[in-house]
């Protein structure tokens, strides 16, 4: 259970370490111990394949209605706003909580994110995460059960576009549903691509190679993966082949854009993790980039299509698209495996 | 600065103690380090006293429209729901936050409240606080302002409607802002109102008699608070006097309300820490007991008669009435003084 390989980036020290090392808050008066923990714990306890199949769980319930997430609170505090996203998980395991994050500019250290979870009966809080690795690692597992429902069978070839930490964890999620065989890693600035290469070749004993251009990386690939912070198209639709599964995760909104529209105009089956976040982006800023165009009355939910409401893939032919935008609920989720873990110990 | 005798109830230990006790948060990875406080710190650090003027500040800001507070955030968990108040000042010294706390029945222990904030500069994260004080700390304060500008000069007589948590804060309070001579107490328990006189008489040198009705308490006042958690009203309107100011802080929505309207129509000046929170309870509750009658219109915010907006008391005749809501944002000036007097140590 404890830092395995593909846990993490953070295990530089021995798991017993790390694990002394995360603090209880201790209140006399209630006599009560809450776990505040650090990215560092958190990948000691968890990684992003024991999430999966949890995250899966919540896609179930989602589109079985018993998770509830509300639309975001957001406050613009002048410089900055606090942007809070809450869910709830009323089934068989049920917990509740919330993530909030700022974004105010990012000058100086210190910025952090919070996830806060709750037992879903009692409502006594199970603990308090600081940093921004559950993000992180939801964001993977999401994209792992994408992966596992839309990708054809057989898929064991990476495309992957983008080499930050999203992109680390997007393929940790796809080599955890799929027995892949190779890895092909495109990133504009060689020092980076090159380092994902080394790194993540060695952390998942997988064959990773760095490519000059994207058409190096999306040739002859089952599964192409963008996730960069790119505001303009970082692929051309027209090297999408059939029976291809494409992963979009980066910024999406109308005219910033990470994949062209024509990606969606080469898709059979556009899939998103939440249909509600999507269709609301415009209320804050921009609408999603499929909104306003024909695509939008397609899009289908991966919840309804992990319980057989909606169609997912239909053939080996068919080009699937899956558009991240991080179904709320789901931090929720990650916490509860994160705090089930601790209390474990 | 420390442990003072009105900064609270768990100064049991040496403040040296109680400051040696509180948690940072570390995260290797940023080098961050986040203080986590409890009830027994936030009181170490602070008192009502110490916050009362940062209150009022926060009320000032309030009426030139530099504090922000959108309407709550409630998410339905089944069994309970979590509910998050959020605001940021805006003005001379900007900070953020939030305080979330839940619903869900109170069987077990570990229930806890957080409240959060954040340099309204930067969007760095202060710290975060688990407990109950700080909710009990700003609505003391919240108090103390009403009555330093809404009781008619010389005031120094108090009479006390309950004898819990709320009612001492609101105790001290007052003492704060007026030189109280005399106090009365009355709750229906003989027990809880003699525990009251004894330790808030020692607590503020002051003469703090129990008495053994809601009469006797009442008569020949000068302020008239209300604390309790009775859902029927717990004084007849007809033992108020010319002169008199009332604060309602107990349970006030229609059919369920410690005060009569009655009250009301006695009062020459209503007004609230928030008019639109008041007017918000009907969206998940009930509506506030004077929203559906003839009295909405003339409530007022107490940051307009701060302000100098709109009137407050007009003569030593009038009878004011203070509704207290809980204006949002008001924890997060909290939380702010608990961060920066714990930095300065």
């Amino acid at each position: 259970m404890w830092a395995r390989p593909s846990a993490g980036y953070a295990a530089e020290q021995p798991a017993g370490l790390i694990r002394q090392r995360y603090h209880y808050v201790v209140s006399e008066r209630s006599s009560m111990r809450y776990p505040i923990v650090t990215d560092e714990q958190v990948d000691a306890v968890i990684g992003i394949e024991d999430v999966i199949p949890k995250i899966e769980r919540a896609m179930r319930e989602h589109a079985n209605g018993n998770l509830t997430a509300p639309p975001r609170l957001v406050i613009d505090a002048g410089a900055g706003s606090l942007v809070f996203t809450a869910g709830a998980l009323t089934g068989q395991e049920p917990v509740a909580g919330f993530r909030v994050y700022e974004t105010f500019p990012k000058d100086e250290p210190g910025h952090t994110q919070l996830v806060v979870s709750y037992d879903g009966e009692s409502g006594v809080m199970q603990g308090i995460i600081t940093g921004f690795r559950v993000g992180v690692i939801r964001t993977g597992a999401i994209g792992g059960v994408a992966v596992k429902h839309l990708a054809r069978e057989g898929a064991d070839t990476v495309a992957m576009i983008g080499s930050g930490t999203q992109a680390r964890s997007q393929l940790v999620a796809a080599n955890a549903v799929r027995d892949l065989e190779q890895v092909r890693v495109y990133s504009p600035t060689r020092g980076h691509r090159e380092s994902f290469s080394e790194e993540m070749s060695k952390m998942l004993s997988l064959e990773v190679t760095a490519v000059e251009s994207p058409r190096d990386a999306i040739e002859d690939a089952d599964i192409v993966i963008s996730a960069t912070r790119s505001k303009t198209p970082v692929y051309d639709a027209d090297l999408l082949e059939p029976g291809m599964h494409v992963t979009t995760l980066g910024p999406n909104l109308a005219g910033t854009n990470e994949i062209e529209i024509g990606v969606a105009d080469r898709s059979d089956v556009i899939v998103t993790d939440s249909l509600a976040q999507l269709d609301s982006y415009g209320e804050y800023t921009k609408p999603y980039f499929l909104s306003e165009t024909k695509h939008r009355e397609r899009i289908r939910d991966l919840g309804d299509v992990i319980v057989g409401k909606r169609p997912g893939r239909e053939s080996d032919e068919d080009i699937t698209l899956f558009c991240s935008v991080g179904l709320a609920g789901t931090e929720v989720v990650v916490a509860n495996e994160v705090f089930k873990n601790l209390a474990g110990q």
